[in-house]
């Protein structure tokens, strides 16, 4: 009989950013994989888990998550994590896997859901959406993230600062992600672009640490990995960040 | 004393896909205003709150939100609902807006704090993320929406096909919302960018008369307004719509 595989998207780190559905998906499975991460910023998807589900039921798999370590470790790990969520697989019928944010926006899940596919291949793979740090942001910060008919684009900063500066010099709202030593590019390419002032960043939201500023107040060091940056265009009359 | 409007994100219109904080926020609210259209789309945010708290709580606003309805007619109806809801919070110490989607993304809520803040000046505005229908057809079709250093530009085909095309020529998935009569230049610009064969449609998102589809099968007619499509890039190797 084939078993499921369900990605949860649990938020970004507030644990009552999790949907209802998400919640009943997370008690409803027989086991609960939570992602451990080779960095410091790790437990955020188990804390949140813990929240809702007995820890007798969540199973700790070692993820390399950072995009900063070497593409061949990270994908040994994955591959290495992959072969244990099969093993689960095929000794439980539900197996769900919590993601911080949605599993299907810059997940681990998308490539777990690969290699298990490859490793078990009547595996039914489901997912269910959750609450991304853009939003947490916005709902934080007051910054608006659309309107009217403004496009959105969220940049990975490690797609390189060209792809940045394009979307800086569109119309609409950019959102930068996945952070760390080209912080002081990005500072660059708002100023350049005019959008400094308006621009919001945060990072540990809804939790101990939490840091929401507005962008011009950071110095051009280093951020954390798991930043979210916001920089709304200029609005007529508009209401953007209200730091 | 200052009142609070809580602009809650209801998701697209499965009840499940409210966040626990959502819940609660509706739930703490003394008042639940629902944003009553002038459509046929209307009663979505209705529907799910109605699951959440009880019929006596929650009150029936007139909302245009239709973007083809005259903007001067538009903007009557906002400052109209702005004076009802204005009004209701100079009578109770927090009243919960409930918005489908996500509050800070194309919402009528933005408009509804600018005006709001204008008449009642001394009120606090907080919101609370919701899942998005972009995070839901993904959920829902298997399409992966970001993956690695791939950006993701949001597009309101309202905006105009040339912005549309800009989008679906960089390297990133890209979601159209707010569709209509405009669906038949979606389909040309999705052929002519080599992006029509991986690309999914969907609509009404977990209520009766979900429709999920490849875009592929769409005949060029006009669409809902509250459509969603989802055109990601050519992946090596990758998990793209598994429809």
């Amino acid at each position: 009989m084939s078993s499921r595989l369900i990605g949860v998207g649990v938020g970004p780190g507030d644990p009552e950013l999790v949907t209802v559905k998400g919640v009943n998906a997370l008690r409803a499975a027989a086991i609960v994989v939570v992602p451990v991460m080779d960095t410091g910023e790790r437990g955020r998807a188990e804390a949140t888990v813990l929240h809702y589900v007995p820890a007798e039921k969540v199973v700790r798999v070692v993820f390399a998550l950072n995009e900063r370590t070497d593409r061949a470790r990270r994908e040994d790990a994955w591959d290495a994590a992959g072969e244990r969520v099969a093993a689960l697989l095929r000794a439980h019928d539900s197996v769900a896997f919590a993601t911080i944010g949605d599993p299907n926006v810059y997940s681990t899940f998308t490539y777990l859901a690969q290699t298990v596919a490859a490793l078990v291949p009547d595996t039914v793979v489901e997912s269910v959406p959750g609450i991304t740090a853009m939003q947490d942001l916005a709902a934080r910060s007051g910054a608006v993230l659309t309107e009217g008919t403004e496009p959105l684009t969220l940049v990975p900063v490690t797609a390189g600062s060209a792809v940045l500066k394009e979307a800086l010099a569109g119309p609409g709202t950019v959102v930068a992600y996945k952070f760390g030593r080209q912080a002081a590019e990005v500072a660059d390419a708002l100023r350049e672009t005019g959008r400094l002032g308006d621009a919001v960043w945060g990072t540990a939201l809804g939790l101990d640490g939490e840091s929401v500023r507005p962008a011009a107040d950071l110095d051009g060091g280093p951020l954390p990995y798991l930043s979210t940056l916001i920089a709304p265009p200029r609005r007529d009359g508009g209401r953007g960040g209200k730091l």
